[in-house]
């Protein structure tokens, strides 16, 4: 798995030296979602050529009085970036609430192109991570202005943003340590910091194989809704957590369950030969699954969608009459549905993979009770 | 309850002279869902001014030889017709997936502003409903031009859409016995020969009461989704009744759970004070209620939502700066979280109240069952 | 050219018995717009299986005290209706302001299909002609609901639109006779009773040949904008004639400079293969061609647009990866460039072509002086 | 005037040590545009409480052997930074053709509000300058994460842009300087690389006074389109100039006339009452102004507006019912004149402003030859 920690050095011994340890996935307690087959590693890089990368910037504890970083970068890399240049990857977003970022939204919509990687980080790391992109697309050989897609979601419950964490050479990391294969999850990369449903969460990743058409993999940065609102498979368990949360030291963080920093970035990958029109109502599709999980998408929510189409490629400014090879429309709701499945499961996966973390200021963001959360789903 | 049904003179005695009478609603069952009031009459019309007019169309008997009317008109009329043109409310849309139609989304979209009754029908009756509108709205007075607002889905599976059942004459009906109070669900009006997740749905609403804020009031017309889809109160009911369904008579009718004729429109009134770009918000998250109940907006839906404030509003083309009383949007998180949850509600109490019917060419949609529901949700 | 007047019997000898005759084109009077040469007949119709079908609905005399109609359908037509339905066309829309209708504008947005013709009318007349379309879809053999696509604008300075004089059999008129060949222009069909910027206008057509591309054509119906903001070739000929205009006694007629009822829908079709997104950003131009005209799209203006390809099809509901051929977006500046002058010919023509008219109320539209405008063109 | 001229000490001395000064604007030469009378500086900066820097990036000399820089910051800042994060103005953008970048757009859409200044500069440097705005708000004291408002135009036919200027320091400065009172335009700021019809162009900015209701201030990053499209005050002039040109040592440089580095930002700020519904409708008449000049908004074009009230603001997260004053509908007609005719004359403004500028691998792009243009006029 590509997964740098970057341990600074402090000045004290931490408290908490690196993220906890990623816990079992949802599917290997048993907890699946829909019909649908799951590609080999259940994950975004199912979709031939697509890698992730992520740089955990992990920093400091508050009780020793030091700075806290809790915070990173991961680059979702759909293909060789000379050539994604050259050759665009067909695209379309979608906005279920539009509190948030995702730069290079505007050209994507106009051109239904996708020319660079996509960086998700910390909200306040969105111009640094779009500087690194422009360098990176230059260093391949890019011959014209690049517009960078950066989404964010705000780590600022955990992270102390005001110390600016990441840099520029963190997001060159995430973008040249990209891999294939299985993909970290959880308290990784720009999910470091994020916050789901009164729990920790993060980075989730799902796919599904779709017999025949291909592969769907999403990938989430999940930081948004509050306990009471979780629904685990369709059951609405945060009801429960909720009111057995009452006695513990935990609620000493009500603001956790006021959305306050309520954001779900998605990134939907295909090889799956679709159309820019058709990848936005695949984009769309992912609200769909964050609803299943119980979110409404709150006022301070970026909760904001991009689907990218591997197999439709254009020459840059391709002139003239061209032969394209798109899936008709009729067979657009096998894609549907696995998108919203797959983002169902990568919501519960962030959640289930994420353990407690605690953060700037002493914020504690439990790990969700998985024990009890699974023995709830068995009643 | 304004319930018009007009059973036309038939050659033979129908064996269906009317449709079937309305079973519980969920609430009555002891399902709930949210954790907001409803008002007193749990529907749209708990919003004061707001009225709702049906007339079904129900007429004949496939298995006699006649022809078969499975359809009907419903009429959402906010405020008196006359004033509404004057002094147009506040309005946003919102559409999930647009394979359908909501005439005059366009203007509603520009001006931000209502200033007709909402109609809903049958398909092919748009047209008609639209002329209707205008008639009545230059019989109240209109000076200018009339851009009405008519949705519609496609109830072809039971209705034979060919004879064309609905006339100018039905809208008029359906507007003039708009009332107050109660509002009759299931298999009325424009639910007449709607379908939802496999089973006979229709007319649904719902409403909430947000204490210092005023009521929020959700009516949708079901028609969506596959059997195995169904989630009630979030449990995945769906698997199970399309398991139990494999040895029964219904299943000659697979298409079903094709999705085919896959639509939910969606109407919210609200008295709280919302200017066009909040209800353009409010109207999305109608889209996540329906995501409860697990949709996925397949391709060929049309789910199409529109929000209106009967409290926000200023004369047609008013000139000069105005005082406007308007909700902040840090108030917003409530009221989303009560359009969720009554257009779930609404989506599975078309269900819970409708009971079986049979259509054109002997196709028979059953009634969901609601012991077996009821069973299962208590597991 | 397919021009159906339908003069009514009236109890008295009206003093219009008929529509003022055409007056020449722009063209023929040397004035021309663009680069691009034009096609045969410089008229959407150039555009291979193009049909336009006009009824123009011409009644009665004000000072005689007879009712007055003064307005009419347009339809458009772009190829067979049975295979329009069974292989729609590749379609996008664009609003510039949208203080009107154009139906069927959710689902070709979300399908980016055209499936039945456009039909173009009185506001008041919508919902007849969407009947009548329905209608002649179920007898060309559409086996599904249907969603027809009809445009308005407001004519009622000049008809008087509480009689509401347009038909479903009008509508049916102007569909059966719709034919291929040279536009009538101006005062005819839905352009009988509109008005732009002071003067007279109506229906106005162009085209435009891209060698080696195809052929752009361009029809628009033209009811918008006041007097002095006319340019005609850039030339700012409106505050001229706005001064001129004092004396005469059609200045008895202030609010025609209003833009009380100011529209323009607007409708591009060719054979260049565009796809959906394309052809978003072509029927965005036609603004452009507005603004060159002295368009400011006014509050009240419907400036709606829509686009088609009849050479990008795929049959409804086609599964699997098909074969397309879409033309390459570095070669859309050609088609932008043709749009924009053939918008703003179309608009000049419309003006050139109609000659004054008395309508309701006594209300008369003068014809614009073009003797005037070419003199101040030639200086 | 707020005018920065970062001359960098180089090791030779350069053969263009400073920007072309100014020439005279349009209005001094007596053309003017449209009827409403300009503010007393005819500048955004004329809107009470907007204040504009720029800081000009100039270096080298191509002949020399210099690495040669053209390119800027210009920072348009409405009101006091800390203020405008507490209570952010009322804002809407709208899009003509999206190639290109205007950051923070997703969230300015959703929450119809701006909380940062606005900047423009080169695109590449679009992340320093988001990542600069975030520093100046956190300074402020903004204690919520930053979403900056970020525009660009791509200036590298006269810049190198692969050297990468533009620093977060840069940024700063032309955030500091900014000033209420005249705004330098043309060859200055954001607008030292840009090219606009062939010609030099950059920074172009009028305002317009409405009595009654307030000022409207225009201020545009022109760099679009191509000579034979130009057109002044509505006259085709760019067919002369193009046919003019052949003979001309420039033509050596014919990609000018590509429309390859194709775009127009735009601002628009009030002191008029608009909410984000009337904002984003009057920005969208930015597109029209351009028209007029002749844009066709080329395929590459990022022609992207934003328009903002400085007089509706209500407070961050504002809870509960607000009193507002806001314009009524029937009042915008006046502003949206005022809008397209300032935008119109801000890109005139631009071109008559800018002189010729010779810049990386020797491109000369040579100012307007404003006494031809003035002289075509006067027939």
């Amino acid at each position: 798995m590509s997964r740098s920690v970057i341990a600074m050095a402090t000045p004290h011994a931490a408290t908490h030296p690196e993220p906890p340890a990623p816990r079992p996935r949802a599917r290997e307690l048993g907890v699946s979602f829909g019909a649908w087959p799951t590609g080999a590693d259940n994950a975004i890089t199912d979709v031939p050529g697509v890698r992730v990368g992520h740089v955990t910037i992990w920093h400091g504890d508050h009780s020793a009085g030091e700075p806290v970083a809790r915070t990173g970068v991961t680059a979702i890399v759909p293909g060789d970036l000379a050539v994604l240049f050259a050759e665009p990857m067909a695209a379309g977003t979608a906005v279920l609430n539009g509190a948030g970022e995702l730069t290079g939204s505007v050209e994507l919509r106009e051109w239904g192109t996708l020319e660079t990687p996509i960086v998700l980080t910390s909200t306040s790391a969105v111009g640094r991570a779009y500087d690194a992109v422009v360098d990176a697309m230059f260093a391949a050989g890019a011959d014209e202005v690049v517009i960078p897609v950066v989404g964010e979601c705000d780590d600022s419950w955990l992270d102390d943003m005001r110390r600016r964490w990441v840099t520029v050479d963190h997001v060159r990391e995430a973008l040249a340590n990209a891999t294939a294969g299985p993909v970290a999850e959880g308290v990784v990369g720009a999910g470091t910091g994020m916050v789901t449903m009164g729990h920790k969460a993060g980075i989730g990743t799902a796919s599904r194989v779709i017999d025949g058409l291909g592969t769907v993999g999403v990938l989430l940065l999940c930081n948004f809704g509050s306990t009471r609102d979780l629904r685990v498979g369709g059951m609405q368990v945060g009801e429960v957590l909720h009111r057995e949360r009452t006695d513990d030291a935990v609620t000493a963080a009500p603001t956790l369950d006021s959305g306050r920093s309520s954001s779900c970035l998605g990134v939907v990958v295909t090889d799956i030969a679709l159309d820019a029109r058709q990848l936005e109502r695949v984009a769309r599709r992912v609200g769909l699954g964050l609803a299943r999980t119980g979110s409404v998408a709150h006022h301070g929510s970026g909760d904001i969608f991009c689907a990218v189409s591997t197999t439709n490629r254009q020459p840059r400014h391709a002139t003239g009459v061209r032969t394209l090879h798109i899936l008709g429309d009729g067979s657009l709701n096998e894609v549907f549905e696995a998108v919203v499945d797959a983002s169902e499961e990568a919501v519960i996966d962030a959640l289930f993979v994420a353990d407690t973390v605690t953060g700037v200021d002493g914020h504690v963001v439990p790990g969700l009770p998985v024990a009890r959360v699974l023995d709830l789903l068995r009643r």
